[in-house]
C-alpha cells in the first residue's frame, strides 16, 4: 500500500497545548501524541513542534520557509518563560531535546539531537553546582549526536572512543563511567569533530538548535530513511516534524532512568503493563539494546509509587486510544515524565488476542476489532512450527522477540544475508545487536538472533513488523566476523553457513534443520482439534467468524485432486474457483499428450484422457458436493508435454554419430520441432488449441458432462462450470462455447436427460479486458487470470523476469512491489476494473471472480473488494487469510469504522 | 472496414417514382439507382421495390412481415394498370423480373428470377401469336432460374442439359438454339425439377412471384453471399431489397440485345463511353461471360440512333452522379431500356485518372477527388512491372482486365489456388471463366486468366476490386482439369505448377518468371524522371500534392542506413521516425555483442560498437539534414545476437563424443544457456537491458551525442531524438532518462558546448498505455509501437501466431482481418487512444507518433488521424501511400465532403 498524503498549507510551528492526535499529518505521529497527552493532563515535558509543512517547504525549496525562525524564537521565549530557564543561561540553563517525528513511525530511521543548550559556560556553572557526572554525560552526548547528526562525522569514531574508555577504566557499561572519564570523552569527541570537520560544537544554544533542526529536516532524505519508506510503502513527500521539548534526564543518578513499555504484552497479547526499564540512562540507551534492561516489575519493587503512577497513565492512554499503546517514559530524580506514545506494534498473535480482549472489555466492537488485524498477520500464524518430538540440539535460549519457526543457514552480517537470500537460500541472521543499518538484512532473513537487546530492541521491533522470527538477548552468543563463526553459550562454535532452527515463539535456537508442523491456529481453523482455550486461537476463530459474517467476497480454492479439495473445504472454501485440467496430464500421463501429437493411436490416447478426466473430475465433484466447481479447459501449450528440444536434438545427433539412429527419436524430434514456439507463453495454448486438437477439449468437456449426469443420477448435488482460457476475441469464445454446448448436448441426449453447464471466460489478456462488453454477451462469468494479465500487460514473462531484471528492479528500488505478488493497481488493476465495469454493464448478472496469484494475496484483497468481484480463488492454505482480509475490507469499505489515525 | 447500418422502421414496399438515390439503405443500391433514374426521366421499366426492411423482418422472424403481400398486390395491380398487361393473362401477359439488390454491391452473390408470369397457358397463347422462339427461351430461363433459386436444384444439371442440346443441334451458343430446341429444353428443365424436388414451376404468376421474393430474401444468408460480405466487411444485418420490374427482352431477336457499359474506361480511366454489347441476349448472358460480347462501337455501327441515345443517357448519369457510372441496358426490338446504374468499380489507375478528369471538367473539386482514391489503390500502382527488355516467351494475349504484373505457379481451379497460397506459394489462377463460386480462388491468386469473358465479366470485376492482375478473353486457352494442364493458343501445353507471368495492364501472358521493374508512378513520385504526360501519373501527382496540402499527419520513415534514408526523402519522408539501432549490430557485427556477453575484451567491443554507431548515425543525420531522426535504443534480447542454443548444444555434445572438446564451445554454450529465456519477447530486452549491460546503451547514446555535436560544429542542421523501448513503468523511463542525460551532458561538456536531445518513450506495452499520464511526465514524445502492443494485448507472438493459429482463425472466419496488418481498433486501438488522451492531458506539448506495421497500413490511417497523432513512420515505399491516405482522411474528417451515397 502506497500512502500519499499532502496537507494543505498549515502553520510552521505549533505549541504542544495547541495540537491533538488528529494532527499527525502536520505534527508527525510523535508530536501529535505529545500534544494529545498534554491535553489529557499527562506529565509531558513542555515544548513545541516545527511542523511537517516547514520540513516540506525546506526540502522542496532547499531553504527555510519565511518566518520559520522568528516563530521558533517566539515559542522558545514562551518556553523559557514557562520553565523559568533560559537557553545558554549558566545559572538556570534550559536544555532541549530535538527529535524527528514523521506521520508514520520510522523507528530509528531519522535523527535526534539531545542536550541542546549545553555549552562550555553552562557546563562550567553546572559542574560548579556539583553535578559533574551528569554535566559531562550530557555534554558528551551532545557532542556525539551533534557531531554525527549535524556535522556528519562517522558515528563509529565516537563508539570506538567510548569502548576504549570503558576498557581503560575497566567498566562494563557507559553508565559506570565516572565524571572525569566523561569529561575526557567530551574533549575527545570535540577533538574528533574538529579533526573531521574543522568545526566545533557551537557555543551558542540557539545556533545548536538551528543546526539541529535543519539536520533533522535533512535526515528525511537519508539513505536508511528512504529504504525504509520504500519497503513500508510510505510516500517520500510527507516530510518530518521536529519535536523540541525541554530535556528531562534519566541519566541523573540511580533515582533516574528511562523505560519503554506497552499497555499489554505486544508479543503474546496478554493483559497488563509490559516493558523494559533501564536505570540511570536516557531513552536511546533502552531502545538501542546496548544494555540489557530490567523488567517493569523491577521498577515496581524499587519504587511502587512511581510504578503505580505509570500504570495509571498507561490505563488512561489505552482507554483513550482504545488500543495497545507503546510508551516511552523517563524518571528524573523520582519524577515521572511521559515522553512519547503511539499505537504499539505487536506480534500477529498479539494483534488478534488484543483486538478480542478490547471487545471483551467493551472498548471496541467486533467490526473495529476486525480492522485491527489483517490477513498477513493471520498468515504468519498459519506458518508451521517445529514438531515437538524433534531431538535437535538446543544451542541457546533467548527472548522470544517475534514468533514463528524458521530454519536456514547461519549468516553473520546483513550484507551476507542479502547476498545469500538473493541466491535463493533461507538464512538466519545472527548479530551482536542490530541497528537501522541492518534493515536490509532483516528483510532478507527468515529469522534473526541477537546477543544483546530486549523485546523492544531494534531487532525485535523490526522483526515483528516484518513477520520474521526473532530471538534477542541470547547472552553469551559471540559473533566473530573475522573468523566467520558464531560461538553459542554452551561453547558450540558454528561456521557461517551451518544450518540453524529458530523458534521465535519460545526463544529457542537449535542446531540443524528441525522438522516443522502445522500451526495450532491452522489446526483449529480446520476444525480438526477443539480449541484448547488458547486465547490467540480463540481470538482468531472469533474474528474469522466475524469476517465470514461481514465479507462480501466468496472465497474459493484452486484445486485439482480430492485431497486438495478436502483441505480446501476444511479451510472454509466455498467451492473450487479453478481446477486446472492440465494437472491431470502431468507426470507419467504426459505420454498420452505425446501420443496425440505424434498421432500414435490417437483415438486410444483420447479415450484414456477422457476416462482419466471422468474419474478424477467425478471424485472432485463428489468431494465438493453442493458447491460450485469451475473446471478450466486445457491451458498450456501442448509442447510442454513433449520432450525438451535441446535434449532430443543432442540425442538425435549422438545417435547419428554413433550410427544407432532410432526412428522413434527422429519422429519425436520432428514433432517437437514442429510444435516448438519462440514464445510459448504467447503461442498455441488455451482456447487456441481448438484450432489444432479440438478432440482433447471435447474429451475434457465430455468427461465433465458425463460425470455430472452420472452423479446427478446417483442423487449427488454437483455444480460444475466450464471456463475457457486465453480468449482474446469474442469470436474465439463463441466458437468454444458452441463446441462445448454441442458436446454437452450429445452427452445429455445419450442419457436422455437435460444438462446445462455454465460457461465462463478467463479474462487474462489485455484485449479480453478491453473488449469485456462483447465477451460478457457470450459468458456466464469472468474469472480474472491476473498472472497472465500481469505478464502481458507488463510484457514480462514471470519465469524470465523474476530470476532476472525484476529482482534487479526491486533491489534498485525501480519497483517497490513485485507485480506478480501484489496486484498492480495502476496497470493490471485498471484493466480488471474496466473489464468488470464493462462486463457488468453489458450483462448485469455476470459472475466475476479472480483466480491468479493475487486472489490469495491479502494486500490485494481491498482492490478486489473495491472492484466488486464475487469470489476470489486461491490455494487452500490461503483461504482463511483471504476470508479474514475480505471481512476486514468489507468493514473498511462500509466506512463503519476507520483505522486509528495515529498509527 | 466493417460497415454496420441499421435503418429505422421504414415502408415495406416502395414504387419506383417514390424513391431516390438517398434511399439506398432501404431500397438497396440497385433499387435506389432505378428510382433515381426514373426521376431523371430515363427509360426505366416500370415497377416497385420490396425494401430491405421487409427482408430484415423476414430474416429476423422467419416469416413475412404483416401486410407485405397486400402491399405487393396493390403495387402489382397499379403496375398492371400502368402497363395495360396482367400477370398470367394469355392475351396481354405481364412478365416480371425479380432481382435482389443490397445496400452495397455484391456482384453475382445473390439471386435473380426472370420471366416471372410465364405459364403453360401464357406460353401457348404467345406461341400462337408467333413468338415461339422468344416464348420458349423465356420459359426455359424461368424454369432454369426458378428451379435453381427457388427450389434449390443443382444448377449444373440445367447447364449440362443446355450443353447437350447445343452439341446435339450443332450450335455454338444458346442464342442459336431454335424454338423447338428451347421448347424441349423447357420440358427437360421441368422434368429435372420434378425429379429433384417433386415440384413443378407453378402455373400461377402470383405464386411464382411470391416464392421468388422469399428465395431472394433467403439468398442473403447463402454461403457465397456471407463469404463475400465477410471479405468486404459488410454487415450481415443489412438484408437485401427485391426489385420487381416489368421484363424487357434483349432476347427478342437480332434487333434486341443487352449491354453493360461505363461512362468512362474503368481500366485506363480514359474518357468516353465504354462497354460490351451482346445481341439477342439477356443481361445475364453478358455478365456471365459465357459468350464474348461486342464492343460498343459495334452497336454504333449497327444502330447509330440507339448509340446516340445511350451516350446521352450516360452523360446525364455521370453529370448527375458526379462520378463514373456502371450501367446495364437492354434493347428490345430497337427500344432502349436502362436496367441498372451504380457507381462503377474501376482499376486503381482509372480511379486516379477519373478523379482528376472530373476536377478538370469542373464536376468535383480536388477535396472530393481525393476522397475518390485511397492508399490501397495507390499501393497497387506502386507495384513493380515487368522490365521491357525481357525475352520471355509470350504464351497468349487477352483483354487487360485488371492491371499490374504478377508471377506465380499455374493452378487450374480455385480450391488448388487456396491450398497452394496457404502454403505460401504465389499462384496464377487459370479458368475457362469464373463464377461467384470462384471468389475464394480469386482472393488467393496473384493473377487470374480466363478463356472467356470480357472486361466486365465476373473475373474482371472481382479482380479489379481485389487489386489482382487479370487477363480475360484469352481465346483458344483450354483448361484440362483432368490432365491438370493448360493449353495456350499457340499450342504450348503447361502442367499445373509451371511458372507464369501475367501483365494485367497489357493483357500479355508469359511463360516463366519475368523480371520486374519499378512502376512509373513510383518513379515519378520519387521525382527521378519527369512525368511524360502519362495521365495516370499526372493524376497521382496532383492528388498526392493535394493530399500533402490537406493532411494533418506527418509521414516519417523507418530507416537505418543512408541508402534507405535517401529513398525515404525521395518518397517524401518528413524525417526518420524509427531508426532501429540493433540493425547496426547484425551480420558479422553480431560477434561484438557476443564479446560483450562473454566478457571477451568487453572494453574493446564497446569501443567498436560506439565507433560504428558514431559513423553510421552521422551518415544518417547528414542524409536527413534539417529533419528529425528518432533513434531507438537497442531493443531485442541480447541472446538474439548469440549462437542458437540447440545448434551449440549439439556441437558441444558431438565434440565431447569425439574427444575434440573446444573450450570456446563450452564457454559459449554456458553463456547462451545463461542468457536463454523461455519467452524472449517478454524477457530481457529494451530498457531492461540497462539492468545487465548499461554500457551498450551508454555507447549508443554517446555516439549519437558525439555525432550531433560534431556535425553541428561543421555547420550541419541535424535534429536527433532518442527513444526508449519496452517501458512498462515510469520508473524505468526515469532511470533511462537520467542515464541518457548524464551521458549527453558528459559529451557536451567534453566539447565545451550545450546539447539537449529530446527523449521519448515507445508505448508498446499495455501497461505503458494504461499509465500514459505518468510516462508523459517524463517523456518529450510517445511513439506507439503497435507491433508489440498487438502481441501483448492479444497475448500472441507474431512469429508463432501468423504461421499457426492466426491463419487458422482467418480461414475459419474467426478473425476477418489480421491484427498485425490492420490496427485492431477495439483492443489495441482502445489502448492507443487512451494513452494519447491521457498523455496529452498530462503534457499538452507531448509529441505523438506511431511506428509499428500499422503506421504504414492505409486501412489504419483513419484511426491514427482520429486519435490525433502527429506522425506516422513506415517503410520508405509506403510513404506515398500513407501521404495520400492521410490527406484523404483529413478531408473526410473535416466533413467537407462525403463519399457518394450509392457506392
Amino acid at each position: 500500500m502506497t500512502i500519499i498524503e499532502r496537507t494543505t498549507n498549515g502553520p510552521l510551528v505549533v505549541e504542544l497545548h495547541d495540537g491533538d492526535r488528529s494532527m499527525a499529518g502536520l505534527l508527525g505521529g510523535k508530536g501529535a501524541g505529545l500534544a494529545e497527552m498534554t491535553r489529557l493532563g499527562l506529565p509531558v515535558p513542555p515544548g513545541f513542534i516545527i511542523t511537517t509543512e516547514a520540513c516540506r517547504a525546506y526540502l522542496t525549496t532547499g531553504g527555510e520557509p519565511d518566518g520559520l525562525w522568528s516563530r521558533v524564537e517566539d515559542e522558545l521565549e514562551a518556553l523559557e518563560e514557562r520553565t523559568g530557564l533560559r537557553l545558554g543561561d549558566p545559572l538556570r540553563p534550559l536544555l532541549l531535546s530535538v527529535r524527528s517525528g514523521a506521520r508514520f513511525s520510522m523507528p530509528g530511521m531519522m535523527e535526534t539531537v539531545l542536550d541542546i543548550g549545553m555549552t562550555d559556560e553552562v557546563a562550567t556553572a553546572m559542574v560548579r553546582r556539583g553535578e559533574a557526572h551528569f554535566t559531562w554525560d550530557c555534554y558528551r552526548r551532545l557532542a556525539q549526536m551533534y557531531g554525527r547528526t549535524v556535522l556528519g562525522v562517522d558515528g563509529r569514531l565516537f563508539d570506538d572512543e567510548l569502548a576504549a574508555m570503558r576498557r581503560s577504566t575497566g567498566v562494563e557499561t557507559d553508565a559506570e563511567l565516572d565524571a572525569y572519564s566523561l569529561k575526557l570523552l567530551t574533549h575527545s569527541f570535540r577533538r574528533i569533530i574538529r579533526e573531521q570537520t574543522s568545526e566545533d560544537v557551537p557555543q551558542d544554544g540557539r545556533e545548536q538548535l538551528h543546526a539541529a533542526v535543519l539536520a533533522v529536516f535533512s535526515s528525511w532524505n537519508g539513505d536508511r530513511a528512504r529504504l525504509y519508506r520504500q519497503h513500508e510503502g510510505i510516500s517520500d513527500d510527507l516530510g518530518t516534524a521536529v519535536n523540541i521539548v525541554q530535556m528531562v534526564f534519566g541519566n541523573r543518578g540511580e533515582d533516574s532512568g528511562s523505560g519503554v513499555c506497552f499497555t499489554r504484552d505486544p508479543v503474546s497479547g496478554a493483559p497488563g503493563a509490559f516493558g523494559d526499564y533501564l536505570p540511570n540512562a536516557q531513552g536511546e540507551d533502552v531502545v538501542s539494546g546496548v544494555r540489557s534492561p530490567l523488567d517493569l516489575s523491577e521498577l515496581q519493587r524499587r519504587d511502587p509509587e512511581l510504578h503505580r503512577q505509570l500504570s495509571e497513565h498507561l490505563r488512561t492512554l489505552e482507554t483513550h486510544y482504545r488500543d495497545l499503546c507503546d510508551v516511552e517514559f523517563t524518571v528524573e530524580r523520582g519524577r515521572l515524565w511521559i515522553l512519547q506514545t503511539r499505537l504499539g506494534k505487536r506480534s500477529p498473535a498479539a494483534a488478534f488476542r488484543i483486538a478480542a480482549a478490547l471487545v471483551d472489555d467493551g472498548v471496541i466492537d467486533l467490526d473495529e476489532a476486525l480492522t485491527r488485524v489483517d490477513g498477513l498477520q493471520l498468515q504468519t500464524l498459519l506458518h508451521p512450527t517445529f514438531t515437538r518430538d524433534a531431538s535437535a540440539a538446543t544451542l541457546a535460549h533467548g527472548l522470544a522477540a517475534s514468533p514463528g519457526a524458521a530454519t536456514g543457514q547461519l549468516v553473520l552480517d546483513s550484507a551476507t544475508a542479502v547476498e545469500r537470500a538473493a541466491l535463493g537460500h533461507r538464512v538466519v541472521l545472527a548479530r551482536p545487536e542490530t541497528s537501522p543499518d541492518d534493515f536490509g538484512g532483516l528483510v532478507a532473513a527468515r529469522a534473526v538472533i541477537t546477543a544483546r537487546g530486549g523485546l523492544t530492541s531494534h531487532a525485535a521491533v523490526v522483526a515483528r513488523g516484518l513477520g520474521r522470527s526473532c530471538v534477542t538477548g541470547v547472552e553469551g552468543l559471540v559473533i566473530d566476523v573475522e573468523a566467520r563463526t558464531a560461538t553459542f553459550p554452551g561453547g558450540r562454535i558454528l561456521a557461517e553457513g551451518a544450518l540453524l532452527s529458530v523458534d521465535g515463539t519460545t526463544g529457542d535456537i537449535f542446531e540443524g534443520q528441525r522438522e516443522i508442523e502445522q500451526s495450532a491456529v491452522a489446526t483449529a481453523i480446520q476444525g480438526d482439534a477443539p480449541s484448547d482455550a488458547d486465547p490467540v486461537v480463540d481470538a482468531v476463530l472469533r474474528l474469522l467468524a466475524h469476517a465470514d459474517r461481514r465479507r462480501h467476497l466468496k472465497v474459493m480454492a484452486n484445486a485439482e485432486i480430492p485431497e486438495e479439495a478436502r483441505a480446501a473445504r476444511r479451510f472454509g472454501a466455498q467451492g473450487i474457483g479453478l481446477c486446472r485440467t492440465e494437472h491431470m496430464l502431468l507426470g507419467s500421463r504426459r505420454e498420452l499428450v505425446e501420443r496425440l501429437v505424434l498421432d500414435d493411436d490417437r483415438e486410444g490416447a483420447l479415450a484414456q484422457i477422457e476416462e482419466l478426466a471422468l474419474r478424477e473430475l467425478s471424485a472432485l465433484l463428489v468431494e465438493m458436493e453442493g458447491l460450485p466447481v469451475v473446471v478450466r479447459l486445457l491451458d498450456p501449450p501442448l509442447h510442454e508435454f513433449l520432450p525438451d528440444l535441446v535434449e532430443l536434438s543432442v540425442r538425435a545427433a549422438l545417435e547419428a554419430e554413433r550410427g544407432t539412429e532410432d526412428p522413434d527419436t527422429t519422429r519425436r524430434l520432428a514433432a517437437v520441432r514442429r510444435w516448438h514456439e519462440s514464445n510459448p507463453m504467447l503461442g498455441l495454448r488455451g482456447v487456441r488449441l481448438l484450432t489444432v486438437l479440438p478432440q482433447i477439449i471435447d474429451a475434457q468437456v465430455r468427461a465433465l458432462a458425463e460425470a455430472t449426469v452420472r452423479l446427478r443420477a446417483e442423487g449427488h448435488t454437483v455444480a460444475p462450470e466450464l471456463m475457457v482460457p486465453l480468449v482474446a476475441d469474442v469470436a474465439e469464445l463463441v466458437g468454444a462455447r458452441e463446441r462445448i454446448e454441442r458436446v454437452v448436448a450429445e452427452v445429455a441426449q445419450a442419457h436422455g436427460t437435460e444438462l446445462h453447464l455454465p460457461v465462463g471466460v478467463m479474462v487474462e489478456l489485455p484485449r479480453a479486458a478491453l473488449t469485456a462488453a462483447a465477451l460478457a454477451g457470450e459468458a456466464d462469468f469472468f474469472s480474472f487470470g491476473t498472472n497472465d494479465l500481469t505478464q502481458t500487460s507488463w510484457g514480462m514473462s514471470r519465469d524470465d523476469a523474476e530470476a532476472g531484471f525484476l529482482s534487479a528492479y526491486r533491489q534498485a528500488g525501480v519497483l517497490t512491489t513485485n507485480p506478480f505478488e501484489t496486484i498492480d493497481e495502476a496497470g493490471v488493476g485498471a484493466l480488471v476494473r474496466m473489464a468488470a465495469d464493462d462486463g457488468r454493464r453489458a450483462r448485469p448478472t455476470l459472475g466475476l471472480g479472480a483466480c491468479g496469484e493475487h486472489a490469495g494475496d491479502p494486500r490485494s484483497t481491498a482492490f478486489f473488494e473495491a472492484v466488486g468481484v464475487d469470489y476470489l480463488s486461491c490455494s487452500p492454505p490461503r483461504i482463511p487469510v483471504v476470508r479474514l482480509q475480505a471481512g476486514r475490507e468489507a468493514v473498511l469499505a462500509e466506512g463503519r469504522t476507520t483505522t486509528a489515525d495515529t498509527r
